[in-house]
């Protein structure tokens, strides 16, 4: 099926978000339906967030049709589950571009639409962003709303809970979603995940009966079929008011449980908050089948189906990756070791730590997504005698980076951090590159970082973690996996290797996977004899003798998957020249700009740092 | 008075902390007594502390007769309430050496003592490390606890909150000490803060009554005195737990209020603690006025002496300061622009913002410390179309790296962050010194970064980043004052500045106040003729004519004040390189390591920053 197979008999009419007001009920339901039917049929051929996108159909709708956008600032935390939003802010005809380079980004951008309100991908935000737009509002005497969309995942960051305990003693016009759908759910639950259980299981009034209720006409998709039904909610008793003395105690008014499948609740709770004069929480929850009807049939196979990062959404493939090696190293040394233990912030999935987590259930330790805690967590093992790991993805590395220099390096304890998606991740775009970590941690005193290229490289490099270096030490790899052809994968070099002529007069300088594009880039050299490749493979403290290797080079070709400022090509130039160096340097990396999204490929070839662009470079530079 | 004065009958015998487990009552509270008497004259004479140290005499005498150290892990949040600590644990003798170069430190160090768990000087971080050890306990199947002391301003904090979610749904031997002394309450008061406001007044048995007992007995310190009472509580009812339901949501038991200055309650409190099978919240109250009479007796009196900041504690004197003249600066242009507004995180008078936070109340934001939050409340300020002013001391920024790459720079709208306390610190030492920020923001793209080193340049640097800059921008600047002799105090460079003569064929680079050291330098090289000094004001991007006015040079010399690694001196050597340069360059900063307490004076001579060590190097490499 595809996009013209479905008539959108409303969406089409739809051009700007005020378009929704003046909708009858029944075209209201009618719409999510048809934004349904174009979620499943785009997302089966581009990939993204379909789960949590499906979730909040009646949510958005409601929002653009009890709020003013852009006037109103509509701010979805995380900005993965905008979908809909998007097709009702001028995007529809747009949307099949979804996450394709140069189309639409799967996540909110304010430079596609007035009605994105910040450029969002990281959890815990919004509530911040609209503290702040509603300070401002009070501030000019403004009468518009802030509005945040937050799902009850976020609720164990710490930034939230500032944002809270902030926004919580004003008064100005700010109204929270607590988008409840159970993500936090999981055998490590955390205690806001426990007490929100508790207050969605009190009054049931606005609960979604999965049992008795169907919510969506059957699309076929991937094999696979949707209900057709659209939401009948048997429930007609009026809207009640709850209250939590969790969110009452931190200042809040607090509206709900809502059911978050239901408009017309949800626009009644709306209302309510729009008259209070206080900020206001609305807790509604959205159901974790997400109108799936094979879901609710089948949980087990729903929970199979369901099982994504809860921080991206996506659907994890570790299988023969980086980060499936990474898992199975874990449980290797584990094994002999019962000191080693592994701590997660909501991504033990991604990270590849779901045979661990089962395995070594009991050194295994999910704490939600706080990735502060996490690192000073591990910090606390670590002087409880503990040999901590902490996976987690480079972009969301940044969140710790006061704790990594504080509660990691000047502790001068073992803490180990495995750092995944290190380098380009493609599709998610500029919110998720990993290109920040290896420039953050070149200030931190006694810490050691790896960034190999090889599974065996991995493998010694957590070897060393364990039993050689001191201190924190930070291990990152890329997304994805290693070439399968390579001729390389038995590399297993410590800190670093000379790849080719050893007395060559050029050498190309680089690490982690960018080896095998400068591998290749010799072979497209015709062997490249008069070139050399030194890989590093500790890039920090930089091996001395690699330096040493590429001081007597003519031509010294430094390229780096990732931000040039502040880089290891930077470092690496600045220490040839200290050493005297006479030759020339290139340095190819990522200039001061954000990454937008594309496949790792084309980025590679983007920013010049492809096997064919490396020959190249060279062959004009070196004149080979 | 000095030490010799006091008799120390008590004190004198306790050499490790489990002597004061044999002391009866009477013994305890002398011991208390003398505690305080050394504390006083101590810090009289060293700087320091003094408040929060008195706040916590019964409490550390308390913990250390009810646990035992350093098998249980008592954990000091932020660390510069442990001066009853260290007397109790075999740090008596050096006590005076207090804040002294190569003395003890004033936060809590490992390598002091085998009692101390952590390096500690940020708040937030002691649950998160007692829930580390009390999970490393409960995987060891040890029976050993892990106690965190925290302040109820660290309460605001995302840090706790996530160690909160996390720790309240496990079944470990965790207790937490909630050092209530309304830190946090102020105009600007928290959620939380009022949340406690109200617990607090609760029930009353274990309150201070403040006008009816006196603490302490009258010591002569610096023209006042101490009242010479000991605590007689009049209120002898039996403890009383009581439950709040916000810790209790969280999964925590909750014992408290309990008066913090009666051993015999503190202690009785902590017997319970131990017999629970789960995570503990003792909330204890402390007096703000800590037993000085005089506080008592003039409570306005005692308010303006009260006056420290809440993260450091440490008086405030910003007279004349690059601090004050941050505040000045901000006044008179939020005096010309309604937009231009201020946040700060609990630093208001640290940060030179008292006089903003009066004359324009209604643009004035404090929220706590919640760096995160505020670098993302300040994205929101801006979306609404605000100028938002963070204030913020460098150490604390590393707490909100993520925010700028995530909430500032990428979302391409007007943020300004006025980095106090940028550079060497000096007795605080290792947790807090300045050194990281400029490395750490090396990689973010759309960020503006100078470095002043004048009071003209940095108005002039804030009128760039109001009206002429795009995005991010950062103004540096750093602890004390210009120097008041300086002939330089009218430059006012927008990027850069040649000093010297142009064609000199050597040429120190530097930035921030070093550059004061640089031109003393010149003066001890005879007027150095054949030097010149490159000044950077703007450091990220540096103006290119910077780097073209060292390309022709035989020897350039780089100064930072700061970490080598990913710092701008790496840069600069590596973009002289990317040009061809043929010289030499030398590069003088802060090597891999943390830099421990000292003078700001015998920092810059131990890492070759002074003036007498630029110019003998220059003298010495240059052939000057």
């Amino acid at each position: 099926m595809d996009n013209n197979s479905i008539e959108n008999s409303i969406l089409k009419n739809i051009n700007k978000p005020s378009d929704v007001k003046n909708l009858s009920d029944a075209e209201l339901e009618l719409l999510c339906t048809e934004i349904r039917q174009i979620l499943v049929d785009t997302v089966a051929s581009t990939g993204g967030h379909l789960a949590s996108n499906l979730g909040t159909v009646e949510l958005t709708v409601a929002l653009h049709k009890m709020f003013n956008s852009p006037e109103d600032k509509i701010i979805w935390d995380v900005g993965h589950q905008a979908y809909a939003h998007k097709l009702l802010t001028g995007r529809r005809e747009s949307f099949s571009t979804l996450r394709t380079e140069g189309g639409i980004s799967g996540f909110v951008r304010p430079d596609e639409s007035e009605h994105d309100s910040f450029y969002e991908g990281h959890a815990g935000t919004s509530v911040s962003q609209a503290a702040g737009v509603a300070a401002a509002n009070a501030a000019k005497g403004s009468k518009n709303f802030a509005v945040a969309v937050v799902g009850d995942g976020s609720f164990g960051n710490g930034m939230v809970y500032e944002a809270l305990d902030h926004a919580g003693s004003t008064k100005t016009r700010l109204i929270i979603i607590l988008n409840d759908n159970e993500m936090s759910i999981s055998e490590n639950v955390g205690a806001m995940a426990r007490y929100l259980a508790v207050v969605r299981a009190k009054p049931e009034y606005y609960r979604f009966k999965a049992g008795t209720e169907k919510a969506l006409r059957k699309i076929p998709i991937v094999g696979k079929s949707l209900s057709n039904h659209i939401f009948k909610l048997k429930n007609t008793l009026k809207n009640i008011i709850y209250s939590s003395s969790f969110f009452e105690d931190l200042g809040f008014k607090y509206i709900g449980p809502v059911d978050g499948h239901d408009i017309g609740h949800l626009c009644d709770a709306m209302d309510s908050a729009k008259m209070v004069e206080k900020p206001v929480i609305i807790h509604i929850n959205t159901m974790k089948g997400r109108g799936y009807d094979h879901a609710e049939n089948s949980p087990e196979k729903f929970h199979g189906i369901s099982k994504f990062d809860i921080n991206t959404g996506e659907p994890v493939q570790t299988s023969g990756s980086y980060s499936a090696e990474f898992g199975k190293i874990l449980c290797d040394f584990a094994a002999k070791d019962k000191r080693i233990c592994a701590i997660t912030a909501a991504m033990a999935l991604g990270t590849g730590l779901e045979d661990f987590s089962k395995q070594y259930a009991e050194r295994f330790y999910d704490v939600g997504i706080a990735e502060e805690h996490a690192v000073t967590f591990g910090s606390g093992l670590s002087a409880g005698g503990m040999l901590p790991v902490f996976a987690v993805y480079s972009t969301f590395l940044q969140r710790c980076t006061d704790q990594l220099i504080h509660d990691g390096a000047l502790q001068r304890r073992k803490l180990i951090v495995a750092v995944d998606r290190a380098g380009f991740v493609g599709e998610d775009g500029e919110t998720h590159q990993g290109l920040f970590d290896v420039s953050l941690m070149q200030s931190m005193p006694n810490t050691t970082v790896y960034s190999p290229a090889t599974y065996n490289e991995m493998s010694k490099a957590f070897y060393n973690a364990f039993y050689k270096d001191k201190n924190l030490v930070v291990i990152r790899y890329p997304r994805g996996r290693m070439p399968a052809d390579t001729e390389y994968a038995d590399l297993c070099s410590a800190d670093y290797e000379i790849i080719g002529n050893e007395n060559a007069e050029n050498a190309i300088v680089t690490y982690g996977r960018l080896f095998f594009n400068a591998a290749e880039a010799l072979k497209l050299l015709n062997g490249g004899e008069n070139v050399k490749i030194i890989k590093l493979n500790r890039i920090k403290p930089i091996p001395e003798k690699a330096v040493e290797a590429a001081l007597a080079c003519k031509n010294v070709f430094f390229f780096e998957e990732g931000m040039r400022g502040g880089g290891v090509g930077e470092k690496f130039g600045c220490e040839l020249l200290l050493r005297g160096f006479g030759g020339r340097y290139k340095l190819t990396a990522v200039e001061d700009e954000f990454v937008a999204h594309a496949s790792v490929e084309s980025l590679m070839e983007k920013y010049s740092m492809s096997a064919a662009k490396m020959a190249a470079m060279i062959e004009k530079e070196a004149a080979i």
